[in-house]
């Protein structure tokens, strides 16, 4: 595969706002042609000279680039701070870790918060929209412009997972290993409604303005919270949500009798809204939201999910949790039964955890020792050097 | 007990906008003191000389006092026209059935649509906050009004089984036969978490006008619809939505890549919500909302859920449904414990539906037998005659 571009030195250094712009347009799986994309993403470790070390993670819904270390503006921590940095699971020290913006996202990649170079002003909805494939076609777009011509590893969460198995079924030959994490090869009838539910929300706040408010100056700050609030809730489990907060109240005594937040999960769950009008836009929630109702990898291959892996050389690890509501663990099983009816290489573990759909965020010790184990064994099956036996992690 | 008014002839016809409004000012259990409150509310079937075969039946948070039959002015049937009338379930040849609009509620008793009669003006938010304890308590007048000292059974589901625990836990002598259905003892953090963001959704819309929408003319249609549409999700299983919906596309053969309804449950949910809000009061959502949270009868009686139901004489029946996750029956199954803690009598069913909270309100023939034999039973051991054995219901 000739790459379009020159490749940059091997060894991308980490730092903010990463950004490639493709040449040629990409085409949509709507059929419509979008030029002079550009994703934002941010790569961790270094790429080894054989450049087989590269480790792809594709993240959810409301994630960005910034996986791992502190951001340099924000002073936040990465989403998977956990998982990836010097000896963690995915080891900077041993991987070349990419981890890019979604097409469609709101921080640096295009979507329809950046300008439309033909009008000069936001996109808005004129914005086309796009789907999980085109994601993943704009990722190795991306890939081929950092000289990476097979990932050793592609994995990622809830989202992160539909565009790996998008990435595994479509590029069989560009992937070593693939790790869906509380995941689907399609997007449920209830996932769609909640999805619906957080689009009426957004489109009803006037100051959406029809989807132009960045034009008219306005932000769908109430709109885009409640959006947040309905679906936080679907993230956590009712065991984890009882856990967490029970019926006890926040800051008082007794109840109020009003509509204040008497409760603590009240108060957490506005928190949860507010703060996330401040680092998203309410657009891409609609786009994102889209592109997720429309995947079924199924549909896409002819109604049969096993089409989709057919012959496929890929190894795969799926990994469930068991109080995922979201995603549940059957939504796992189904793919791991394709795999299966195909003799492809899969794995699966189901992770006992009462955290729901959230644990792939998490510390939640056996998802991260599942996924240190495929993740050490598909390497040295690969042919890439053991992890380093040494004392405490960084 | 001394009736505060001249009981109604013992058969009262059914019709609609029956009324009573209670001499005596309410003290509800904010400590706030609520004068000419007025209850609307419907009768089937005929009160007994005895008056000893009276069933009340307690709705749920959008349900009214229309149980049975054909509502003359909206020509809809009743929420329970498939278990109330003649020869059925709840059988009104045999019962004289009541049921109410609660306290808060929006189908005529006293709520914050009605007119504050110290303001000359909708009450809006200065209404009192309302617990589940004061609606029952304004139950209790209505039963003594309409001459009904010991209720035969009280029955109801989700907020009606709140009201239902209320009731036989208050009011233990008023109580032969308690059926609380698909509820609980106390709204977990989740329920609470899902009102929440329905409130939050009302009051986001600009409409709202902090309240005052009657006042000013306007009506907070799309919040209320938002609130809708996230809590009607929480009323189906995720294996319903499947079954009704899957990923079947609505009116249309593709994908049309944009926002409108391309997926049936999209266009069911925005059905959903925009026909709601033409027969719900948006004030009376978050009030009757409220009440739910606030509820929590373990916390009424020191901490002790069994305190609750000490050397109670009621006969109680517990039914849950497998599919319900807003009220999973493990909640039932809590009260069931305490009910045992405290040697009471009774019995519990958890009936297969995958129909999840909603099969309450649905033609589930496992339900129907349940309480058909419930009803029977306790109706013999109450001395009441028992069920004609003919042919054919009505």
């Amino acid at each position: 595969m000739a790459p379009e571009f020159a490749p940059p030195p091997a060894s991308a250094p980490a730092a903010p706002d990463l950004k490639m712009t493709l040449e040629s347009p990409l085409v949509l799986q709507s059929g419509v042609t979008l030029s002079r994309v550009t994703l934002a993403y941010q790569t961790y470790g270094t790429l080894n000279a054989a450049r087989t070390n590269c480790v792809l993670v594709c993240h959810a819904l409301t994630g960005n680039q910034y996986l791992a270390g502190v951001h340099p503006a924000t002073g936040k921590r990465g989403w998977w701070d956990d998982l990836v940095g010097p000896g963690k699971v995915i080891d900077t020290d041993r991987f070349f870790v990419v981890c890019a913006n979604v097409l469609g996202g709101c921080m640096g990649s295009t979507g329809p918060k950046e300008i439309d170079p033909g009008a000069g002003k936001p996109w808005g909805l004129r914005f086309p929209v796009i789907t999980i494939r085109d994601m993943v076609q704009a990722q190795a777009k991306l890939l081929d412009y950092l000289g990476v011509e097979k990932l050793f590893c592609v994995t990622g969460g809830s989202m992160g997972a539909m565009q790996v198995l998008e990435w595994a079924s479509r590029y069989p030959t560009r992937v070593f290993a693939a790790v869906p994490i509380a995941g689907s090869y399609r997007h449920s009838a209830q996932n769609i409604a909640f999805h619906e539910v957080g689009r009426q929300a957004i489109m009803a706040d006037p100051d959406w303005s029809h989807g132009n408010y960045l034009e008219v100056d306005k932000i769908p700050k109430r709109g885009l919270a409640v959006a947040r609030m309905a679906a936080h809730i679907t993230y956590l489990s009712e065991a984890a949500l009882h856990r967490k907060f029970g019926r006890r109240l926040q800051d008082r005594e007794t109840l109020t009798y009003g509509f204040d937040a008497d409760f603590q999960v009240e108060s957490y769950l506005r928190h949860q809204g507010y703060t996330f009008v401040d680092r998203f836009d309410a657009n891409s929630y609609l786009y994102i939201t889209r592109a997720m109702d429309y995947f079924d990898l199924a549909q896409e291959n002819g109604g049969v999910l096993a089409n989709a892996f057919k012959g496929t050389p890929v190894r795969y690890c799926l990994i469930s949790f068991s109080s995922d509501w979201l995603f549940p663990t059957e939504e796992s099983r189904a793919i791991v039964r394709a795999l299966n009816a195909v003799a492809a290489n899969v794995s699966f573990v189901e992770v006992e955890s009462d955290k729901g759909h959230d644990a792939f965020l998490l510390d939640e010790p056996e998802f991260h020792q599942t996924l240190q184990g495929f993740i050490d064994g598909s390497a040295e099956i690969c042919g890439l050097p053991p992890r380093l036996a040494k004392g405490p992690r960084a």
